[in-house]
């Protein structure tokens, strides 16, 4: 990468990948910034790398990001499918994968972006890369994930406020199972990485917390519920990351729906959990799964005020000349990694964690 | 029902059925009331009819329940199960069910309770009947349904409080339905009325609302859905009660777990819709079940207040000689219905609602 | 009021007053009901009748509306001044009122306005009715004022938000209040009517409630709290309406800022009392003056179905050739009253009223 | 400090100071890994210093804590007056400030307690160095602010929650302040150090920030209005900390209650602005003074999250025989710091902050 002050003119923008709390707050920041300080145009492509593949985008002034701070989603849109280099294309009444990327850089050219800052999660990082690689795309990446299982960053925005809505149903379940002497199960995002369970299960008080991570038997987690019977509590809360998996076994298989990265959900984990829990134990045992809910939502204080620094520090590296690079925490300052090395490391709970250790003292099982 | 001021001493309170934000609320003015006002004591039953089965019951003072008035649940328990008069026993390695009500009568007496305050819905409710006409028992009903749903009274709590929970959730899912252009199904409680479906749907604005009482063809909602595509609104919202049914068709069937009223749920009508929505329109349809979640939180101002008005009012009728009623609420006022008629009319949406017509006014689809 | 079926074309609409939670939802509502069910343009005055006279206006087509029923606010903007019979105007280095009513009857015509909705207060109303009276201008009003002082209507949209926004204010306190010992003192919204003290004060378990209908005396206020201190119950809370007043006394004086309605607050009501109670009791004791909050934020989903309700009344009712009327509920129906008779009678607290028995069997004093 | 396993059975633990949220989640946590871990009898002090000055204490066992997790304040009370080693006392008619640490180590004695958590900011940390040094008492220091502003740990509990609710102010402000064009000014806490402002501040969108660790002018703040206007931009929102303060000023002189380090709230610094604003640009400026509304609620996960590490971590550090030392955040890691330098440092905004720069790229000014 340059380390030269760039002469740049003309930014682009782009959401990838599954939508998360403070998407807007980072167009935002970037938007503010390149106009104000730099007096850079920026361009927004719609839909991900659809509008990057399809030539859809438009000019994004200070007017357009009035009021967007703390609202939910992306104005610009997004998806998680379409891949530049692996892009379906019907061709003879049958669908063909190609590589796309040349027309992307034709398109990217047709608008005189000089540069293009990429918010997204490891495959839109990993098309970054790419594109920083092959054709020397002056690309800058912002990571964004709701599991929070980026290694190169110490959080990115979105996980705070899934955090606080996979918090928030605990504390509601929780009145329900004292009240019913139940075991309610909630199941929460994390298909690699723990984080959202583990940390809305220390929050949330539950009782027990299965993630990737640290694989459960149903045994010991039963033995928990019975231990808690036996001491008087007669009701119990379970968290359950949709990645958990018994030990030995598999994840459980969705039903995944053609042409779609995140499967419909039928029968996931807490449903399995669920039904072994009443047919060991006979005690009643309701799932509820949060889904697309830890999505939404006005982001935390905290999320925005990350993503803002995110998008704000995005515009300042790429006009030090500084790309091929992704901005990330490394509390408490922003900084930069090359996007290489961004996509190669997935931060997952590990066994050391103190957090583990915390929630070990507070009583809680993780089902081993 | 005799309307001579009654000279009681004791009284009993139970919470029977599912549970509702606002129990605690009743309790506590109950308690408030008889222990301030009239000298009373009041005992509660714990877990429903359960703890009037077995007679498992504790003296309430004002102590207990100091700080309840804003908590979700029931501090004296609940369950869905137990009916007195149909009550599983098991005999000779068998489950028989009989008629335990004399004990029950017995254990009340045990407490030298004079009168009985039951607060449940339609199945509670018909159990109080039975013990007010059989046993001359003096009793009031509280009607407590989250659903809405009970014929005899304007307004139940809980039902604002799950309906907060469910516009939340709308709002929600609309940012990440906007993003992603996808149709988002939010499936919420009502097996026979669909009045949260209905007000989340026009206060969530959704674009669709399925309800038990007007069955759908999924024709009339996918053409809905590509209308708003051809109007430029990439992303369509919708709502159903669980209880919502194609024209003709039947309620879904989901897994029933032995010997419980409220069954886990696999597949409902929400995964139901979305599937068939998925394959008429190749839409990415993603689907979320709130289940329990609506039950539980901290209830709104207006549940805690009608809630505290029903529990005051619960006692000031029995120490006015008013019993075999249900207390219930005529805006602006509290009244009573005998409990004869109270658990006889089931309010349901009429087709000829205002707010059916306000919301079709809005665009709103029935399905139909 | 005509009873004919009118035959209008272009429909104007503002805001008027203070804003409250639910005034773009009227606004949706109105749109969306005119443009799709009845062809009619809608022209929106800006900032209330500040845009009538000074002909401010754009036309709101169905995008305008688009996503804006959750928002607090009013996309028009409104004021609180700019009355068009009583207008200040600049003549020769002075400011005279005037009545600029004829030149808001041209800008009315300058748009081929055939009738205009205005959603507002007392004031707003009043000059509504003015201009139905002396031009017979068609005009149907819409009631609103947080305050719920209406007589006309059994409720107003934005009374149950801030009564949320209020009694999550006395939630909150409660915790430190207790922690504490002390008496927090919560002032709340309510010159004249003390509808948000008496709800907020019910559903936040207040000790003591002030509201303008019920003057108190200090030593009534303090004798409650030291009957607290001798039953154990170490703090105490208190909820005030901006307008309670002693018994004998005065409202407490503000500084009024020259030119508006609402004073900025120096000294209210809230911090009158504390300083009272803290003299009479060496208790120590905080207060918190929620101000302006209690008009910002979501509307709650009551509100927001209200306010829609109405908006799309105001719309109905003009193309069923109704003016020179409000619209308002008549539970469980929508209505119209005159205009005349809207703007006469206020909603006050009653002394008779079944709530503030309620809250006597509460223990709540209402400091006499 | 002793480095060696210590071998302690009893533990007394206290709160003191201003409450926080996450106060009961280290009360809990405490309990839970001394009682289950190590098996610890936990003695509970009432109302911080005074309970120990005056030997008011009551054991906690695991069931004393069950539930609090998600509640506010603290379970064991708290003052922010009593201290040990400045106490007044009543003599001859006169109130005396006298040292009654002696009697204070007697009533520890008393207990048979052999070390001691004392939860609190910096004045109660100050006197548990008091009691380290001077006792050589073994005493571990948790460190609570709403501030944020002890610069031995990176962050506090509680200011994540009151970061909330003050973003969560400013979120209802804008939909009010955008209405009716007016400027609104909300004062939160922050007496040396801003903080909470200078967080809400870019968390909410504010246009200007002010706080004691950068003096501002009006001039410069009305500036930053008039230029606001000029663009189109006819509102603006104005977050200050309550010890900002003018250049070459004074920070606004309140009224104090006598014996209260809190003072009673009259005339601060968000109204001196307001007023001063109105005066030099005629635009209606409107104050809300979110005072304690800041210190209530139910703890965000994260404040949870950490307050139960604190409150273990205190209990495995005076197992492992450290103490005169305070838990601190050492991101990622639960650390611990003397006591004596844990009082030193006031960790306060410095003007080379990263978010200052952000701040100030978002447009944001600081009245300089």
């Amino acid at each position: 990468m340059s380390r030269t002050k760039a002469q740049f003119k003309r930014i682009g923008i782009l959401t990838g990948g599954g939508d998360a709390p403070g998407l807007n707050a980072v167009i935002r920041a970037a938007v503010k910034v390149a106009v104000r300080d730099y007096g850079f145009t920026i361009i927004g492509f719609e839909d991900g790398f659809g509008g990057l593949i399809e030539n859809r985008a438009r000019r994004l002034s200070e007017k357009d990001v009035v009021g967007i701070l703390p609202r939910g989603g992306t104005i610009l849109g997004t998806t998680n499918r379409d891949n530049p280099f692996h892009y379906p294309v019907q061709e003879n009444g049958q669908v063909v994968f190609k590589d796309v990327s040349a027309q992307v850089m034709k398109n990217i050219e047709s608008h005189g972006i000089d540069a293009l800052i990429i918010i997204g999660g490891d495959g839109s990082l990993t098309i970054a890369k790419e594109l920083w690689e092959r054709y020397n795309l002056p690309v800058i990446g912002v990571p964004k994930t709701i599991d929070n299982d980026i290694g190169a960053t110490d959080q990115t925005f979105g996980f705070d406020t899934a955090l606080n809505t996979a918090t928030e149903a605990l504390d509601k379940l929780h009145t329900t199972a004292e009240s019913h002497h139940r075991v309610m199960v909630l199941e929460v995002m994390g298909r690699y990485a723990g984080w959202i369970a583990l940390h809305a299960g220390v929050a949330g008080g539950a009782d027990v917390i299965l993630i990737p991570e640290i694989p459960f038997t149903i045994e010991k987690v039963t033995e928990k519920l019975m231990e808690r019977r036996r001491t008087g509590k007669k009701f119990s809360v379970i968290v359950a990351a949709e990645g958990a998996k018994p030990a030995g076994g598999q994840v459980v298989v969705k039903k995944v729906v053609e042409g779609s990265f995140e499967p419909l959900r039928l029968g996931g984990i807490g449903n399995q959990v669920a039904e072994e829990i009443e047919q060991h134990t006979r005690i009643e045992t309701r799932v509820t799964v949060l889904g697309h809910l830890q999505r939404g939502g006005s982001p935390t204080p905290f999320d925005r005020i990350l993503a803002t620094r995110f998008g704000a520090a995005a515009v300042n590296f790429l006009a030090e000349g500084r790309y091929g690079e992704m901005v990330c925490l490394r509390t408490p300052e922003i900084r930069t990694v090359p996007l290489a090395e961004a996509v190669e490391v997935m931060r997952r709970v590990s066994l050391g964690n103190e957090l583990i250790r915390t929630a070990k003292q507070m009583g809680i099982s993780f089902g081993t």
